[in-house]
């Protein structure tokens, strides 16, 4: 089964926005074992949506459209379909009053134009909204199929995944159950990594694993199992992601959407643990990431960030001399607990760049972590340019607060 | 004239990439006067790129081919011009050279594989690498072109300016020179800022007026001049900007890539002044902006994150009571000064949500600055949730700071 994206806004060729849904659309198609070949944009213009449409479907069983769908006069998805299938729109009344009703519920009336909204080729079907006012449509054209979802994000992945997906599923006649997991990893280049795994990796079949690169977001392993039921595929992921624990250990951070920064959370949270932090070069991007998702209050003391030497020496009691140092490292991570009153303290500072500094080379950095009275630092030679080497600094720091928490005794209440 | 692009990589259609090269290339296109009414992504497929590259061909008088130039046996850029063009590569004696160079210069040898970048089909002409290994390519095809660039973002924009663009240009006939010239704003909705300038945009010929909504970075108001020669060009622009300058005054910040911590730290320099920062809810993204560029050594003290209220009571003084409050914004940009050795203090404390906090809203933010030993406090309620707040939170504290500085004299040595 095949199945195309076109993706509809004159904003999009414009490079006014980047077209992120056909890549997020392509990625979930694939995980739905449907191939995707062609991916097109085009602007809002009724005959070159039509062609594009026209092309699309005459290549593949199935087309996704994307955006076109809101109030507005350059909203002509609606019409370019209908024109694809050679039928006129007819206004559905229920629809008009669902939508009426949308904007009622919020206080709000709704304008003529949203009427708009409710209309629909002859011989489709709605997909209904659950988070805004541009319903969905499944519009079959012969034994093939065209599908219109909006195009804001988090509007159009609540309908393919609702909606769009297992349609194409059904249609595809795939019985099959497709499931993947993805194991977070940090600390290895991705050669080293399939090295360590070649041996699963050579003789993978059912799941299949596949590596992708993530940047400063490490690798990933992804696994994808097929199944007659839901149960199996996630027996056979958690198969295969045992044998992977057990060569790769605590490499792995996290899985699916977990990022580094929510591993440390849980951790500070099991163990009972608020950190402060003491930073240099990252300039705040550490306190910024732990304070990312909500719930931070609970173990996030604050972070000191130390740019200006002085500021070390004043504020962090760092001995005057090199800053870029063990010894510099060693003591912004004792206090960071002192001064902002936490049981954990991490640090990091270095040369971001773009020149040496103390005569080191950018990228060199020092990362302190304070666990248990205990501090101990790291040193690493990041690599990339200065958003990159702060970037890099950030996680590798986070990690190594992680390594340490993983081998600490859980307290006996947790 | 009129250009698409075809974007090469199996791991676009994957969604493992978004392919942003496609936007600035339909961006830097619309600069240049030229239409780019389709881009199409396609996998590491010769048939399907030959199809894509020829249906493109069919549509428009040129073709820009992004991605598939690397050394590898998937990347076939190179063999789907030739089988388009009809014709066979021929392996380029001199470019071989010069790629071995290219590895040569930084010692190490080429490998055999790399040899393929210097295939070339007869009758297209190389567009030589300033940055990588993998030369471009300008393809006659009739009296149409398809031109190759390389997937390397970096590499495609240089190779883009540097040759295709032009060639494009001079192909199109098109002697005028097209310059553009982006005025950010921030502190307005586009509505507002549209009805202010609208007698400038209701007469606008030459420069031509449009608007870019950024999200949190603000609207930008872009300028695009059209004239025989590139100075012409230049003053009918600096024209417009004075007329809309006279208009919207200090609530443009930054011209092009200029952004608000830019704008501020060059005033911070010509003032010599140098800035703590006292914050929040935002949990270290002040700082981190304010030191995303290098330089910021030149004013940048530092930025205590007081996550924790307790935090905020013992290092930096704030009155034990409700810390979304105008007196801890105040005490706290105080406090920025004293502690962190700095002339200028800023602060923010708010509610980012998900939950209220205080009996105040999610949005809520208090925002201090210290000038001067004056300290003044601004209130505001932010749209949209955490993430968004915590961004819009940053940038509403920085442009305070620039008003306060623009308002302020400048020391007579500046």
């Amino acid at each position: 089964m095949r199945c195309e994206v076109v993706a509809v806004g004159t904003e999009l060729l414009l490079g006014q926005i980047v077209d992120t849904n056909s890549a997020w659309i392509g990625e979930h198609l694939a995980l739905a074992g449907i191939d995707s070949l062609f991916q097109t944009k085009v602007g809002d213009n009724q005959a070159r949506m039509v062609l594009a449409i026209r092309e699309a479907l005459a290549r593949s069983d199935a087309v996704v459209v994307c955006g076109g769908l809101g109030p507005t006069q350059d909203d002509i998805t609606r019409e370019a379909i209908a024109e694809v299938m050679n039928v006129p729109l007819r206004r559905d009344a229920d629809m008009v009053e669902a939508i009426r009703a949308f904007f009622g519920a919020r206080g709000r009336e709704m304008a003529d134009n949203n009427a708009r909204q409710a209309d629909i080729p002859v011989g489709a079907t709605f997909i209904p909204q659950k988070r805004g006012t541009a319903p969905g449509l499944i519009c079959p054209v012969g034994h093939k199929v065209v599908y219109a979802v909006p195009g804001v994000p988090h509007e159009m992945k609540e309908m393919m995944e609702r909606a769009v997906l297992p349609d194409l599923r059904s249609r595809s006649g795939e019985q099959a159950v497709i499931l993947s997991r993805t194991l977070r990893t940090w600390g290895l280049a991705e050669s080293t990594l399939a090295e360590m795994i070649s041996a699963r990796v050579d003789t993978q079949s059912n799941p299949t694993i596949a590596f992708l690169a993530s940047g400063i977001e490490g690798i990933k392993v992804r696994l994808t199992a097929k199944a007659t039921d839901e149960a199996t595929a996630r027996e056979l992921l958690s198969a295969e992601e045992a044998e992977l624990r057990s060569i790769l250990g605590d490499l792995i951070f996290g899985v699916d959407d977990e990022t580094m920064e929510d591993a440390v959370a849980a951790l500070l949270k099991a163990h009972g643990l608020t950190l402060g932090v003491a930073e240099s070069l990252t300039g705040g991007l550490v306190g910024a990431r732990l304070t990312e998702a909500a719930g931070a209050t609970e173990f996030f003391r604050g972070s000191i960030v130390a740019y200006d030497s002085q500021v070390k020496f004043d504020l962090l009691g760092v001995a005057e001399g090199p800053v870029v140092s063990e010894e510099a490292a060693c003591a912004m991570a004792e206090a960071a607990c002192k001064v902002l009153g936490a049981d954990v303290g991490i640090s990091v500072t270095g040369v971001a760049g773009p020149d040496e500094q103390d005569g080191k080379p950018v990228g060199t950095v020092y990362m302190g972590t304070t666990v248990d009275g205990d501090t101990q630092c790291a040193h690493a030679r990041l690599p990339g340019q200065r958003d990159q080497v702060r970037q890099f600094a950030c996680i590798s720091l986070l990690d190594l607060l992680r390594r340490r928490l993983l081998a600490r005794e859980l307290p006996a209440n947790a």
